[in-house]
């Protein structure tokens, strides 16, 4: 099943949710036209097409194999790798000043969301690099971005990011590798750490590891970790590779998806002559790390999002072309399983959730761009869209690959067909990068503090408020009303809780970021809505697909937007009947 | 990781649910006192816990293995099966005239879900060899019974059920394979069957296969179709093993979970020479296997709750010993992560679904034990309640064993971990034995018409109107209510549509199943409480679980049942929004 990337359907999102035509006004994104952009899109749409989606299937049943710390990627990965960088796609967003095309973060988005359709487990590779280029960017001294940037802007070398070790996952302030001050200025590294994306392979001549590391005489937790770059070889100064590192990939997890994405323990200092080199300051890593977390966690949205749009465009091949029983009350005439009602619904479930995820995500991604403009209001709200984002397009992700799965029937379970292979993949993308359940913490906890969701609501009420009557928008505005309203009660009551009460916020996290993501959700496609209608008054645009737009919201607003406000007495219950149960009895029954 | 069935539980469901005393007053089952069934459920928990249950994990990882048609179950795999053989646990609830136990049907549910909870894939042989004898039992002649029930019934052979053919999967009218009159009165089968579930193995003697097939002339359609008996090998007067049949396995499929379950292409007659003996009358086929399709639909939900039950044992183990991060606005000691509200909420939500899931599963057999016995108003809410077991209970299997991969984190992801195991698992059974789709339209298309809803919401409106003010029984009242309220509203919808309105029943299936069984889980759960309320106040039981029964049912009404209400919109929206969006707009984006 071949993959072709919903390009009107992105360039739509671009258009009227992240306001495109705005971001192409920012200072340095000028380039950014709309033209552009689409160009852009067609042309990454073509490479998927043609190179990465094709090795989706190969990359779960091969799969990245290990063999005593080299691990060996499937056969052609190395060439769609090679296409990848001789495109340029690699540095899309990163500066024109170390190489790259100093595009938005918004289009890279897009392009990521394309590259993770096509091929999720080969696409933390790039998306890691992408991460590492970041933080090396925003942190490390010239001389570092000398060494180590143009290469991996360039896509030469690919890059890890290493936090969790094996007493250190969500808490990340726990972990303990060390890193020993050398004499000629460099650091000593030794440690375990597990769950390295990509942390070994063969698709590139180095691999530059950023390694969060504990200096010596640190204080606990996070204030006493500090970053280091640890290449697998060392740098010389005219940029040629040196020694080979102390570092390796002492075994690689046998995992329930992304085959093809080698998941490495990593051993730092075995033989004690890891090299590493300090990034930023001394205990600054948490913060370089939140750094390149904040756009990962964007990232693996949009790999919910984008697995669940891939399941979608497999399940609805199958549909239109499997027969199968006659219609409810219809006569005994057997027909394409789309034209059942059920199946229907299943389908449009798998649109319209995914199109309010892709809203939801390229609108933070958007949001980003303008805060790096000097936007202080965008910038507190991609902070407190990340958490939403991350938390629901992977939920999205989840549970639009289990319908695909379903829609599929025993095919579907039968591996040979590749459906289950999404639902396998998807799964661990509302783990990694801060678990869903962290990131509602993350949202009631820090996030709605920053107030900033004061001026979203007005914002989607005065979008409310510009709906006509009639018509197919002013059916839906009841929806969004009735989940803005909750979602503005739960917020009060979140925002009221004190001392004790905290355990009714951290109780309520969960359900109050699906209220938040559904609502939001609803109203960015209500709003693409809105801008379809406009465009279909104007006799612009194609009118079909706008009016399909204009559709999918409306089957948002009435099937599934309801499921928002009816969280409102499930969130401010409190936390008493979670824990009402003691733990001897949860376990002995 | 081991399984320690959930006794105290399953008994309080069977006295207070499922009327245990009841059931024990009906002819034939006057031994099924709650001693004897106590008895029974405590060694058959051991057996589970000592020799299947440890099963699990290499029945995962070695599977099934299939070589030319000869089918290699894992080590361990046969031990186990003869102790299910020396134990008498085949015919439990078998006709003592076939050498069964006689007793009652939803004991022994309660014993294959713990068979299931134990080892899904192996409880699968077990599961299809009942459905045999059961239709055996019901349509074969004494001479077909004598030759091939005590053998089943000993479970020294074993049965399978030959449906699906690639081009009639929920369409069973559409099958092809042929059956030919012989001149000694047997039948001459052609064709081959796919998706047979244990269809060749090596742990019995013989294989009956049950197979649907059309006779010539046949009239198209449902009933064309007859039922035969096609033994592995042929079965001689005396009893004795003849010549090998002309059947064979020709493939298995490599599927995403129930490795250890062999699922394979069976081809019938390919030397011209399978025989086949027809089971009741030529074209009741269909009637015949109904009867076992009904049972192994309860059978399937029961899957679904068992494993949910596996993965929530494994999940609280986990949950129990993870040290990880300090609570929520709780200072800066790590805590276990079970004292963390958003994994409490994880493993209450599994919890809760899972007893509710049982709940009504257990009505269902229950009311088939009665209906059994001539209560044809039991038999009526045995077929109302089936296709709401089937969806909802195997819903909550995938569901509720997503949630126990989360509670893992990482450590979920990585197969060696077994959490991944329960959801691959659990993911079949919303598919087969007809998929959750056609038990929705099953429900609002037959079951309702059958009116035996009003005669269930009446009684749940009995117990509402008995229920207390105030406490924990007060407090759930309310949720029942407007629970049972919107269902009312819904069913009384739902009745109203004729002609082209069928569609919009058909669009609202899933929807309103989904409400239906919260609904009706919510009332089996306050039920209980109402109940364990009732036993504490008497000073009688345990009461600590009591309590328990009580708490989670309270948590089930305020978290998860106003669900229920909220689809009332979704319900009775129509089919309008489903179609809206043209199937060309679907696929081009």
């Amino acid at each position: 099943m071949t993959y072709t990337a919903p390009l009107r359907e992105q360039m739509f999102v671009l258009e009227t949710v992240a306001d495109l035509p705005g971001i192409a006004a920012l200072p340095g994104f000028e380039g950014a036209t709309p033209d552009l952009v689409g160009a852009v899109l067609a042309e990454s749409a073509r490479l998927m097409a043609g190179e990465f989606a094709p090795l989706n299937s190969v990359g779960d049943k091969v799969g990245a194999r290990a063999v005593d710390g080299v691990v060996t990627m499937p056969e052609g990965f190395r060439d769609a790798y090679a296409s990848w960088i001789a495109g340029g796609w690699a540095g899309l967003n990163a500066a024109p000043a170390h190489g790259g095309q100093g595009l938005p973060f918004v289009l890279s988005c897009a392009v990521m969301e394309q590259l993770m359709s096509a091929n999720m487990a080969f696409s933390l590779c790039m998306m890691l690099s992408a991460g590492a280029i970041e933080a090396l960017q925003a942190h490390a001294s010239p001389e570092q971005q000398r060494l180590y940037l143009e290469k991996l802007v360039s896509g030469e070398w690919t890059g890890t990011m290493n936090l969790t070790e094996p007493q250190a996952g969500s808490d990340v302030g726990a972990l303990r590798t060390l890193a020993v001050p050398h004499a000629d200025g460099s650091w000593r590294i030794k440690g375990q750490k597990i769950y390295i994306t990509w942390g070994e392979h063969d698709l590139a001549d180095n691999i530059i590891h950023l390694v969060l590391a504990r200096t010596p005489d640190a204080p606990p937790g996070t204030k006493g970790i500090s970053l280091f770059i640890v290449p697998k070889f060392l740098v010389n100064a005219d940029g040629s590779l040196g020694a080979r590192n102390d570092v390796r990939a002492i075994a690689t997890e046998h995992k329930l998806g992304i085959h093809a994405s080698p998941t490495c323990t990593m051993s730092f200092g075995d033989r004690d002559d890891c090299v590493g080199f300090m990034v930023g300051a001394e205990g600054g890593g948490m913060r370089a790390m939140f750094t390149m977390m904040n756009h990962a966690r964007i990232n693996v949205g949009l790999q919910g999002l984008a697995v669940a749009e891939r399941a979608y465009q497999h399940a609805l091949d199958y549909a239109r072309t499997r027969v199968q029983s006659a219609k409810f009350g219809g006569g005994r005439a057997p027909v394409r399983i789309i034209e059942h009602a059920d199946v229907r619904r299943m389908l449009m479930t798998m649109k319209a959730n995914i199109e309010a995820a892709r809203a939801i995500t390229y609108l933070t991604a958007a949001s980003v761009d303008r805060g790096h403009a000097g936007d202080a209001e965008a910038a507190r709200l991609a902070d407190l869209l990340t958490p939403v984002t991350k938390a629901f397009a992977t939920d999205v992700g989840v549970e639009m690959t289990s319908l695909a799965v379903q829609v599929f029937g025993g095919m579907g379970y039968v591996e040979e067909t590749g459906a289950a292979q999404h639902l396998r993949d998807a799964r661990i993308a509302p783990i990694y990068e801060g678990t869903n359940g962290i990131q509602a913490l993350d949202l009631v906890g820090r996030k709605l503090g920053q107030g900033r969701w004061q001026g979203l609501f007005a914002d989607i009420r005065a979008d409310l408020a510009g709906l006509p009557k009639g018509g197919d928008l002013g059916a839906m505005a009841p929806y969004l009303d009735d989940a803005l309203a909750a979602l503005q009660t739960a917020t009060v009551w979140m925002s009221g809780n004190d001392g004790a009460a905290l355990e009714d916020t951290a109780a309520a996290a969960t359900p109050y970021l699906r209220m938040f993501a559904l609502t939001v959700g609803g109203w960015l496609l209500i709003r693409q809505a809105a801008a379809a209608s406009g465009q279909l008054a104007a006799a612009q645009g194609d009118p079909d697909f706008l009016r399909a737009k204009v559709a999918t919201a409306r089957f948002f607003a009435e099937q599934l937007l309801p499921a928002a406000p009816a969280l409102l007495g499930p969130i401010t219950r409190g936390a008493l009947s979670l824990y009402a149960v003691p733990e001897e009895q949860l376990l002995a029954r």
